[in-house]
């Protein structure tokens, strides 16, 4: 009997915000898989650290550090090959993902290379997206609005179309692509109502006004949430 | 000294997808209200059923059923004012959100009437957006890919620009809006890599492929994922 390869959204940051379905299957699988930088702690598995019983086999899945990188295929064809290994000889695996596994997460880079040989099963976790509207104090969308979450990296001229044609929506990935969302925001007159939240429940959560922001110490993981009809909600 | 208003997330269906977080404040609220239809129970009352500890106040927000109505302002300015009067007295009040309270959820009704008077924390939780992907297996997006979430009541042709422009859809709302949705996606020659959900983690959970979908029989919690790229996840 193969052991099942699990997929457990973590939550955004805060130990807190994992679900209980995450927690009892962390602490029931003998082996536990992470992403991690080439050198350095795993943030996924910071979120967890509290709650570890100790005692299971830890798997890193390491990444060399590349900006802007296209997922690099051969580490995670070789996690594919080690964590198979331990499920064919009947292990569970439990793979940490912050936030949510299928939301932007780089769990399915695994899932797509195991989910034919072996059973997969994702538990779904908070995502960034609603908690960084949760710390905001800021609504996602409502009724029938549209909203689009659009990763920084991409052109601003894809960006300005986007927002365009959404009512609300979140840019991800800021990084040094925060310059570019700001420009964007400006010309279409949604800076003012943009609203900036940097490691949300973590914390060294920051919430900032977009002119309040240093362009060049914008982390990875932070956020803008916008919402054009402004914040009419009754 | 006011009490303060918790919007909880419980996730989408599933009672082990709550958080615990949520999880706390509900146990430890001595007041619990949740949305309801005017007869009958609520949704949000039952995914966290077998976590009440017993002994609280509850209070029931009953909204008359009226197919695709507005908010009934009424009955959110009298839970206001229900409400205030426990957080004035000093008493914390949780109200439970199916799935994120800031997704799509009422919740920001009351919280446009409480939150300049009162103090008020969300806590985020598991939306049905990530919870209907983790159910059909089929992750959302990935890298710098567009992800649109439409309410499915929205005209046929915004909903067709809408998914032209994007790159992964979420299509919320279905309900008697399913036929239409399922003619836009096969004149985009997307219906056959759409995937239907109805009731995503919860007992009677279904997943089907839209041309197995009785359009009469849609119910109003359901959802259509689809993604332009198909699955090459690698
Ligand atoms: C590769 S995606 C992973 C998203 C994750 N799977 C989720 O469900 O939230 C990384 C992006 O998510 C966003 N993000 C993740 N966690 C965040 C947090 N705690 N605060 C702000 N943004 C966050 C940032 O935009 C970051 O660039
Ligand atoms: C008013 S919105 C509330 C969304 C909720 N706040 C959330 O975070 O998921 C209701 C819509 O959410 C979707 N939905 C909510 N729970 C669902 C579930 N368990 N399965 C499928 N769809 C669900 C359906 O599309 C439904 O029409």
């Amino acid at each position: 009997m193969s052991g099942t390869l699990y997929g457990l959204g973590v939550g955004p940051g805060d130990p807190e915000l994992i679900t209980l379905k995450a927690l009892r299957l962390l602490r029931s699988s003998p082996v536990v898989a992470y992403p991690a930088p080439e050198h350095g702690d795993s943030l996924a598995r910071a979120i967890v650290a509290s709650h570890l019983p100790g005692g299971q086999t830890e798997v890193a899945i390491r990444m060399p550090m590349v900006v802007e990188r296209f997922p690099a295929r051969e580490v995670y064809d070789r996690a594919a090959i080690e964590l198979g290994g331990h499920l064919e000889d009947g292990r569970d695996v439990a793979v940490l993902c912050e936030g949510d596994p299928f939301f932007y997460g780089s769990f399915m880079y695994l899932f797509g290379r195991m989910a034919e040989r072996f059973p997969v099963q994702v538990v779904p976790g908070v995502s960034s997206l609603t908690a960084c509207a949760a710390s905001l104090g800021a609504p996602l969308a409502a009724r029938n609005d549209v909203l689009t979450v659009l990763p920084a990296p991409l052109p601003a001229e894809t960006l300005r179309d986007r927002l365009l044609a959404t009512d609300a929506a979140a840019i991800m990935k800021l990084g040094r692509h925060f310059a570019k969302v700001r420009d964007v925001l400006e010309e279409l007159g949604l800076a003012g109502s943009a609203r900036y939240i940097e490691r949300a429940t973590m914390e060294n959560q920051r919430l900032l006004r977009l002119d309040e922001v240093d362009a060049d110490a914008v982390p990875y993981f932070s956020m803008v949430l916008v919402h054009r009809r402004g914040e009419a909600w009754s």
